[in-house]
């Protein structure tokens, strides 16, 4: 399989329509834009939300061991037992929304006990990923395997009728490496990519960014040393495995599966976007598919949303992660697709058409 | 009646069992601000949102004769019989968010026929307002008349059990008395209060502060004339009756009573917000129950939201009116309700608490 961009000439179509909706041209603002792009991904006038999906993918980081977080590691399984008993902020917005939920363990560092906690789906890579100061994170297997738990979850959902899906992580540490990736594919200061996570002080997020240009500068001295990496692809994949976490790359997965089935993509906030990022480098016409639920407050992240082009829906300061900021602009895409079947046009109304 | 502020003195208790919830401190941003000004409006850590209701109010302007607004007068009607109808944007977002609506022509130039729009409530001032280039818009007698018809239509909502309630209005050419009001409350340049309403070229918009303009000098001679204004509440009142439109002094009135009646009150767009305004300089009191829903592009509305200390939950470019702007919000307004009451706690999750 791969993703077929969506048909661009479609577009004057869909705008026709929506010119024609009894409302002032433009009146609706990012609605527009954004039934446009649904249209365009649907390549149809009347596109249709079928039972969106929520994918929590769940990991560690050897990255953690360095203090560059503020929550400690044992929290990662918690919340993941948390989510699967439904107390979480993902469970709340899930039933809020009507979205079915799946919690993934790709790489946690905990036997969950599955009898106890049978909502955990069991994708265990490993216990945590390796720590990048000094090494890569995943091996080439390790990578390809989260690839594929991410596409295979996607094809679950897919399966059951979905077309709309999002994603969201549970990782502590895990701004570490998105930090990291948005500076090595945007080619962007270190320094304007790394933030407070989950709450790290002025001194706490200068310690974080000194652990990861040192694990930087590691990582470039052995590339520098290798002949065999030909290919941007290559290098690209290289910078993921090395610097990634478990659920990271198994989102990956998923975006890219996902817009191969043609399915709407509803990205998250820092994490969820470096890996949108991440993955429109193995293949941009994932971007074609992609609605940007959230811009938070993480340092870096609207920034990197500039650079890809992304208008995300909200901007309510939320920095949650679990996917929560992709769940909460669901009522916003909802919206859109009411706006372009339900209402009116001018001419069928009687209204004088005002522009 | 009157509007008793809420009892800030409990912001403690709600800001403890929000910073207990299992998330990071502060990490749902603008969603636990909400559910706690939310907790303070219904005096309770576990508040509920019941049976939410949509006051659309219409009515035409003496102003529009003098072409500041892009749009025929007589869209005012033809739109309003399209709500009545079902195919407004207003219709749409009602159905999404389950909102009951009320369409009441307060002061339409138009006689609707009962019988073929029975959803068209008929509070009928006079045939629009009179032209206040030259004269006041309205009397004392329509003032009072207007302000009782949006508290009744607020009433109408308590007593089927209502307790959050947004506000929408259709008016060609309101966007003028709303920047009128802007810059005579807030004391900013009228200039920086004008913008494009439905459409205006930059032409367009210059005639249209140049009307204004002369309006206002206009208005200030006669009270500079006149004796019998001894205090600011009267002043305030002869601002509000000498511009506004009976659509929103029915408003005006509708958010006074919903904030005696302790409501919830989500506020729109650039017109609703200048009733907010002018709603706060009779009764400062009413804010507190006040959440805006969107700040749209209408020059001067982001300037008029920060002047009001308003901070509001969408930005989506929108400027449809109707009220859509509130209402699209409400999603949002559930999102924080449901988080203070559904998520679980760091104690009974046995989650490290991680601040």
């Amino acid at each position: 399989m791969m993703i077929i961009p969506t048909d661009k000439t479609f577009a004057d179509k869909l705008q026709e329509k929506i010119d024609n909706l009894n409302k002032p041209k433009g009146s609706l603002g990012r609605l527009e834009s954004l039934a446009k792009q649904i249209g365009l991904i649907q390549h149809t006038l009347t596109p249709k939300l079928e039972h969106p999906c929520h994918i929590l993918f769940g990991a560690d980081h050897g990255i953690e061991r360095e203090g560059v977080s503020f929550s400690p590691r044992e929290v990662t399984w918690q919340q993941m037992i948390n989510y699967g008993l439904g107390g979480g902020g993902v469970n709340m917005f899930c039933r809020q929304h009507n979205f079915k939920l799946r919690v993934v363990d790709t790489g946690v560092d905990y036997d969950f006990d599955a009898e106890k906690h049978p909502h955990i789906i069991d994708r265990k890579i490993a216990h945590g990923t390796k720590n990048f100061l000094n090494e890569a994170a995943m091996s080439e297997e390790e990578y390809e395997q989260a690839l594929k738990i991410g596409a295979e979850q996607v094809d679950e959902c897919h399966k059951e009728g979905c077309n709309i899906i999002s994603f969201g992580e549970m990782g502590i540490a895990n701004t570490s490496p998105s930090s990291v990736w948005m500076s090595l594919f945007l080619d962007i200061d270190l320094e304007r990519c790394v933030g407070a996570g989950s709450g790290l002080s002025a001194r706490g997020i200068q310690h974080k960014y000194e652990v990861l240009k040192e694990a930087v500068t590691n990582f470039k001295k052995q590339i520098f040393q290798r002949n065999d990496l030909s290919s941007k692809q290559e290098i690209t994949k290289l910078i993921i495995r090395y610097f990634g976490g478990f659920e990271m790359v198994a989102a990956i997965g998923a975006m890219l599966r996902a817009a191969e089935l043609k399915m709407i993509i509803l990205v998250d906030g820092f994490i969820m976007t470096a890996c949108m990022l991440a993955a429109s480098k193995i293949d941009a016409n994932v971007m074609d598919y992609a609605v940007f639920g959230h811009c938070g407050d993480e340092g870096g992240h609207k920034m990197m949303l500039e650079e890809m082009g992304a208008e995300p829906l909200l901007h309510l300061g939320m920095r949650l992660g679990e996917g929560t900021g992709a769940i909460c602009a669901y009522p916003i895409v909802q919206s859109a697709v009411n706006m372009i079947n339900e209402m009116d046009n001018f001419a069928h109304a009687n209204i004088t058409k005002y522009f």
